[in-house]
């Protein structure tokens, strides 16, 4: 993989990415919508499971081409399996285990992943941003989990969505159908911060500098970390992580940075 | 039940109803406080069950009469059993238990419920308001759970509340037993919406309108998945949620909303 | 132990101490940066047991020496222990254990802890802030939570701030490592207020009085109930508080508290 590899084309030309100073850059480019098809699924999936396993990418940005973030899944997609001699239903449980299955992705990976929201994102689409670690989203963007309005109450996002925003704001959202504003879902917790428009892409950036600037193994620690403790009593949450600082302190990462606070100097991170 | 029955009184008339385009309006009837009697619960609670049942019930909204929502349990009930050979003992168990089986009613209701609050809710009766799926109120309402006060911590309805408040927040209202304006409710959780007071009937009216135009089988769907979802693990909610969108879109109100909506039509419930 | 012991040093010297009308005043005092030590940690928790067992103490007020809440972790004693034989294993784990020990001390204490902070409370410190179940902040204080940035995550720190601060917002303080201000803190929920440092001391005081004039009795019994409630299913938390309810509705201070409040007079608790 190219340091810089500019816009280059995925297998499909679903997703888009460009790698720079350890920021992977995945645009969704699935027009007119993003719809987020078994194909562009499966894009997105190998693209993550491949930043995974390379050392040279430490965060992922998740942005998408076009004026939409993403409509969630591809309706016609689904629709055209009516047909099938089962209904459909072979290929509804292959899309939603897919889906199930990309959003874990993002939360397992070892290297955090920002969402860079530009646009609507409603029920699938609002979903990964939800899944994603951080969110930023400029000030026209816009958020709807609206399943409900078409027969398909949004089941799969709001896993993702109640664990981002409180209970009646959610519950909100899947009853109504409503869309929400930039700022309502910077309020209720969806997104880490709002900016304007001709903004959003230096201010994710600077999250993904601050980030690839500390130390790959500390964060990937930390964010295994994060997510397994949330599941966990505070008596085995406590357990579990006291063990994880042992194992963190004793990195070589940890007494290099330990040490050279102490020393008053910028540590050197090996990632190990 | 006739379609319109404006406030026909229920048995006992400590719960008023009517009924009209699918929204049941049920209101507390116990002045002054609406307490939460034996009587009033057991009422409350055979309204809800009737309204889970009825096919025509598509929403339910919970107001009260009077000037306070409500003061919570029937305290000049409960003291009146310390005379009892027990001291209280079976007739305390027997409230908690309704009072635990209400709220749960509310919750596991196949029905959205909406809180119709203005005045005071206090104990149980700010339990009532957290227990109900969304929650509108005036801007004059005031919400607490003052049990500390009177030597009964509010333990019960701290279950809602902490379901809904965020954790320091939910602490102070039930340690300092201080109340807790309108608008504080929403900026914690609490509520969805603060509106003046002239115009709260016809702001929950529109919340209930825009559920009732969904398919009811939809919403039946994702409430019960909402809360069963949000008690499992992140790899138990995606397992399982996946499994019930697809038994969602095999129904015959997700073909017909996801085709009305890409033939850009409006959809025809059948509620199956 | 006196009623009024004003700034009577501990064993070590390390926590500071007064007791007035039924207020723990304690005060870490590990000067420059009330660093977490081990033996600052004991000294803590010793006096947090002590309290626990004293019935004249009500309320723990846990407040700090300096310009600095606390900087966490003693890094400098951590460091001192890579040459041991075995690279420092055998410290860490303990200074681990008797962190998550202590952090869990608080929240099984049986009487409020508010945390009075003044000034940057980072890493095990924010923790610390974060595990009191009340916290109040002056308006020039400010929270992180930074190791990443000397390669130790803040695993342990985690535990307490995601059970506090909405998950998207706890993600950017771990993984960033950057500093909040007051307002953030309130906003996201790690304290319940900020007010100007000139009021810090009285406001904090006014909270410890509302709960001193509370029944003892009834505070352990919520304090005790809010904590486990939390973690379990909403079915398991009504059965087990339903059961709570009853056995406080059987004490003495609920039989005079609820008496108190039909009568219109003021409760005299025994704490029975």
């Amino acid at each position: 993989m190219a340091d810089i590899a500019p816009f280059a084309p995925a297998g499909s030309g679903l997703v888009l990415k460009t790698v720079e100073n350890g920021v992977l850059r995945l645009m969704l480019n699935n027009p007119p919508a993003n719809a987020l098809s078994i194909a562009l699924m499966q894009a997105l999936r190998a693209e993550l499971e491949a930043a995974g396993a390379d050392p040279d990418i430490r965060v992922v940005v998740l942005a998408a081409a076009g004026k939409l973030y993403s409509a969630g899944h591809d309706l016609k997609e689904l629709q055209g399996h009516r047909g099938d001699a089962d209904g459909g239903r072979a290929f509804f449980s292959r899309t939603m285990e897919l889906c199930a299955d990309l959003m874990q992705t993002i939360v397992n990976l070892p290297k955090p992943v920002i969402a860079e929201v530009d646009g609507l994102a409603t029920a699938a689409g609002c979903q990964l941003v939800a899944s994603c670690d951080l969110a930023v989203c400029s000030d026209t963007s816009h958020f709807c989990t609206p399943g409900v309005n078409i027969g398909l109450f949004c089941s799969t996002p709001m896993v993702a969505l109640t664990r981002n925003v409180p209970r009646k704001q959610a519950m909100e959202m899947l009853l109504t159908g409503d869309t929400i504003d930039a700022s309502t879902a910077r309020e209720i917790g969806l997104v880490n911060r709002v900016c304007p428009r001709q903004y959003l892409t230096q201010t994710v950036q600077k999250y993904a500098e601050l980030i690839v600037a500390k130390s790959p193994l500390t964060v990937r620690i930390g964010k295994e970390a994060f997510y397994r403790q949330a599941e966990m009593s505070l008596s085995d949450a406590y357990d579990y992580t006291a063990g994880v600082m042992v194992e963190n302190m004793l990195a070589r990462d940890a007494d290099e940075g330990m040490g050279a606070f102490i020393d008053k100097r910028a540590p050197h991170w090996t990632g190990e």
